[in-house]
């Protein structure tokens, strides 16, 4: 156990004593518990195939958009991290990129990316001072070495972070090749359904999915034939292990349609004669078939919505999706759901887990939907709230109308992979923290919270997702 | 005194020790000052009829629907609670509900509804563990038997809980029979003006109400006299006590209309020939003209605004309204009100008090306009938000802009008798707690915040529903 | 150092311990660092005439609409603040006024008026105790005999105050003689280029500024002449000292325009045949404009937006604008700053401050777009918002998505001078405060938070305003 600052064995645990030693005993309750991740942007490649990591840059940098984003924002040059314009192939020096990052480091400060980072630095590479431009070449030598070595090849890595099992993001029409080559491991990588490129008509890749179905040979010429094919990719699925769909949306917009105003409907969307009216009617009417499927086949429901994505033409031109140009919202539920609510909100049996990056939902809408619709959950504070204030606004915010138990558990959403167990660890700490304070309060006995954040650390995630 | 957890005595107190001396010291100056309730749900035939409670599930569960909200959300069928659909007598085993209850009381750790409950059974029932399958049927006995007691009677309640005044809402029309029976006694049971009946055209017992007026020999072919009619009604309610007004309206929208206007809509409202849009500005006219009445009788206004009532159309067909199915959304002030504020916002003499469901609107819109207008107070924490946390909220979002004294202080809002002392002492001690923080900052001093507990607990709540 | 509650030496700083400790070492690494003030309100007139302050009324009650706003909306007069309707020269009594201020004193506990109106008591004029009713007199005569005195004058209280630069606000139109007559003198004190009145065609001073640039023999027939016009009276701010502008717009509208829809619409504003959904247009291209001159021309880009100017019609007929009767509005950068961010937010040489009135734009869309856009930086918290609990709220919902560096330190923003210390101090607690906590936490090491703490107090400002 480490006492000074860098990854302080008590980090964001509350500074009172008191309730710092309540929440040891809370932390301790739960530390070891293995991670289900239920929900993240992994490759399954890397773990079919197991090959090790090659380069710092293409292993922590490039692909994290949470760190060009704010290495950008304060004008620095893209390339310099490594980061080729699309569809160009940047030569670059590893450890010359590595010490730029080093020396730009102390932007993090204050940021969870710098908590995360800052974990893998110490927990998985052994590292025991922050990263400064000082110890670049030293940083980069231990992790290099550590990279090469067969412990660090991805599917060893699972075992060593104690991942009990992660879900991967895959659209409708992948062939899921590298979870049947998995399928009967432990730990357990899984598929989830991602059918927004064939259900949302302004998808840049709808086109091309839509292709792609034509060329397997299905017979999509009306719309009940395509919902037959749907219903086939998501056994598919199944069959592979996916418990669970994902669907991201602009908005919650949800509607009902005649079984003529659909098929109507579906004709102008294949032939592409549709305007924007018509593409988020039939994106909502599709999340509500997706629900009815849901309801069927008991894969659970997840909506991800309210954010703008590629905000800046710019960049998604000159360098594609994912740069960190994404900006979110103001979200509404309590219309936009309601067409969707109305015909499956009382299922027990269906799971419709709802996230929003507009925190003003939380107490407004989200937390008395979650705690009255038998259909609905919560599911925990996403991607720039996935943070330790986010955290505590989201608990303060939501549990004292929906409870603990209308709620999912963490969930990392990631696709860095070094980062997964730091994420878990920093939900788990906040956890801690904000329940000591509430022990400390009287407002929980100390043993009705350890019980719930064993509940919220590993029950209630396994069983809402059925893992 | 009790320092294990449940109903510790010092709950909800400030956990670091400084701070909760403090806290301690702040709370012991108003833990016993009489309750002000001055706008309720409660049944003034219980006082009138002074019959005991009979059953628990009658008394505590069935027409909670704080309490229902979550058993439903968590898929618990509300039969198994003695909840009968609409027109049903549901038969049922009062103790075996009860059970059912207890076994399913942990999902509301860290609500408000297990701080009320825990304080009922405590301070008003005498037990002291908290409440779970094994010792439901001790907690039975002693509730059932406490229940039949003479010192149980609801009047002999209102006096065993030191409350002064307590107001009940009814409507327009309703006779006052109860509050008749019961004026000149202390303590005292007044009633408030409902009128949304009648000024709300899309209300669902419009027709009933406008009919019940018709049958009273009122003319009211027009506009005028349907006016006087409303002003007799308001006459009516001030000599049987009333000191306050409550409009629940979907949204704070109002609006001028000439005479002729005025007119010409009541005219489509009568004859049932309007539209959404007419029924909006029939709202907001009557809201406007409400205000203006109010100026010249003096009674207080209060303005709930901001909910989707019956969200979840099967529960309302099946189970009726006041389930648990309306959820908050977005509001707006700042233009909705502006029409009544440019007539009435300057008026030293007239009472408006605003309640939000929206968070978001403390600091921006509602703390603005009370911390400017001589008419506008604001009212507390609103239903999801008469919590802990919703308290501090709003009281860290409001305060610094409005300052304490447009505020005014706690009230309870509920139909559930035995919690109302509970609810007023957890807003006692959240102030306390609050103030404590501040004192302990050297924001205020303590003689400051002792006085101004008085004045948040008694003086202004007194003073404000002129009680 | 007085350990009393009157303005404590640790006020603001937290209340546990361990936490303070850290917090006053924090806070005394930057208690003393000179002040940037680059954005306010008040007179150049002060400075370059440098004449004494004159009656406590016009000193600190009569232009400070923070005060008045509580004063009003508490059913006092204004006339008893020594506060004249419009044109009218009331004649009144300074003490008399004075002691009518001290006995409603009381008002303002819990806001930061009372921080601040301490703060100045006691640091400027050497009071310790709580001004009351009862020693209004004696506060009177010390502040009077001070306010008189030649180390009383307003240059002489910049360098009192340890103010190492001051920007005042000042119209597109104004001659700037007062920093002429300033020039080169130490404090600095600088203009800031305001150009709303031409800008914005429904400004109340629009048509009276578009005919002094008539009067003053530019040649404004056609649209590219009028941009000429504002390109050289920017250069003439600069050259007297400016280093940014101010816009201050009813929303964050931007758009394009080509130039001869520009030229079309200029010509209907020239002939004020606009409606305001041309007005709108026109601003919102006129800031797109200024974002373009401000690439150019290298100075700094102020925008503030969302507030309801003049909401009580009554106040604003009788008393005129500024009298606390501004309310803030719901807010949207996402899609309003599009058309700007799209053309301007990839360069690194422009400067774009955002202010917001709507705190739940902070976490998702401020936040989000100044920590990806190398263009955007973060205001502070903004008037009703420069509180404790609103700078608290600010960074909690800030720092983790946008990091330190993407903000710019502390602004005033205000008209009142002596309160220009206490708001700087206040300020500089909070950080000390909250940065004790993060350190506490193990979220920073103590050393990061010191040398952050120098950043955002002196380092970011003066770098973000180029000072």
């Amino acid at each position: 156990m480490r006492y000074d600052y860098f990854c302080h064995d008590d980090r964001l645990l509350p500074a009172e004593s008191h309730q710092r030693g309540i929440g040891r005993e809370l932390y301790s309750e739960i530390r070891n518990l293995p991670i289900i991740s239920p929900h993240g942007h992994t490759d399954p490649r890397w773990f079919s195939e197991n090959k090790n990591f090659q380069g710092l840059a293409e292993t922590f940098i490039i692909p994290d958009h949470y760190l060009l984003r704010m290495l950008y924002s304060q004008g620095l040059e893209l390339a310099d991290f490594g980061v080729g314009k699309k569809g160009e192939k940047l030569q670059y020096d590893d450890r010359k990129v590595w010490r730029h990052f080093a020396k730009n480091y102390f932007l993090f400060r204050g940021t969870p990316t710098a908590l995360w980072m800052n974990a893998v630095f110490h927990e998985v590479f052994g590292l025991d001072k922050l990263l400064t431009e000082k110890n670049a070449d030293e940083y980069y030598d231990v992790i290099s070495k550590a990279l090469s070595s067969k412990d660090f090849r991805p599917y060893q890595l699972l075992k060593r972070f104690n991942i009990e099992a992660i879900a991967t993001t895959d659209h409708a029409m992948d062939d899921l090749a590298e979870h049947k080559a998995l399928m009967g491991q432990t730990p357990k990588v899984i598929p989830t359904f991602r059918p927004d490129r064939l259900t949302n008509p302004e998808h840049p890749e709808h086109s091309k999915e839509m292709q792609k179905l034509l060329e397997s040979g299905k017979d999509i010429t009306n719309f009940n034939n395509f919902l037959l094919v749907l219903r086939a990719r998501r056994e598919y699925f199944r069959e592979h292990g996916a418990t669970s769909c994902d669907h991201g949306h602009p908005d919650a917009f949800t509607c009902e349609l005649s079984a003529t105003e659909a098929e109507k409907l579906y004709q102008k969307i294949i032939k592409k004669d549709f305007n924007p009216e018509d593409a988020k009617i039939f994106r909502g009417y599709m999340l509500l078939k997706m629900a009815e499927m849901s309801l069927e086949d008991g894969m659970v429901m997840q909506i991800h919505t309210g954010v703008h994505r590629n905000h800046n033409p710019w960049l998604y031109e000159n360098y594609g999706a994912d740069m960190g140009a994404d900006i979110p919202t103001t979200s509404e539920f309590v219309q936009n759901l309601k067409p969707l609510l109305d015909r499956f909100g009382n299922e027990k049996n269906l799971s419709l887990i709802l996230f929003t990056l507009d925190e003003s939902t939380y107490s407004r809408e989200l937390a008395p939907i979650a705690g009255h619709y038998p259909a609905v959950k919560l599911g925990p504070p996403w991607w720039f709230h996935d943070s330790p204030e986010g955290m505590r606004r989201f608990r303060e915010q939501s549990i004292e109308t929906a409870g603990f138990y209308n709620q999912v558990g963490f969930i990392d959403d990631t696709r860095a992979l070094f980062s997964i167990p730091a994420r878990h660890d920093v939900a788990r700490r906040m956890d801690a923290s904000i329940l000591a304070k509430w022990v400390a309060e009287h407002r929980l006995s100390l043993s009705e919270a350890k019980d719930l954040m064993k509940q919220i650390t590993y029950e209630i995630p396994k069983r809402s997702f059925k893992l």
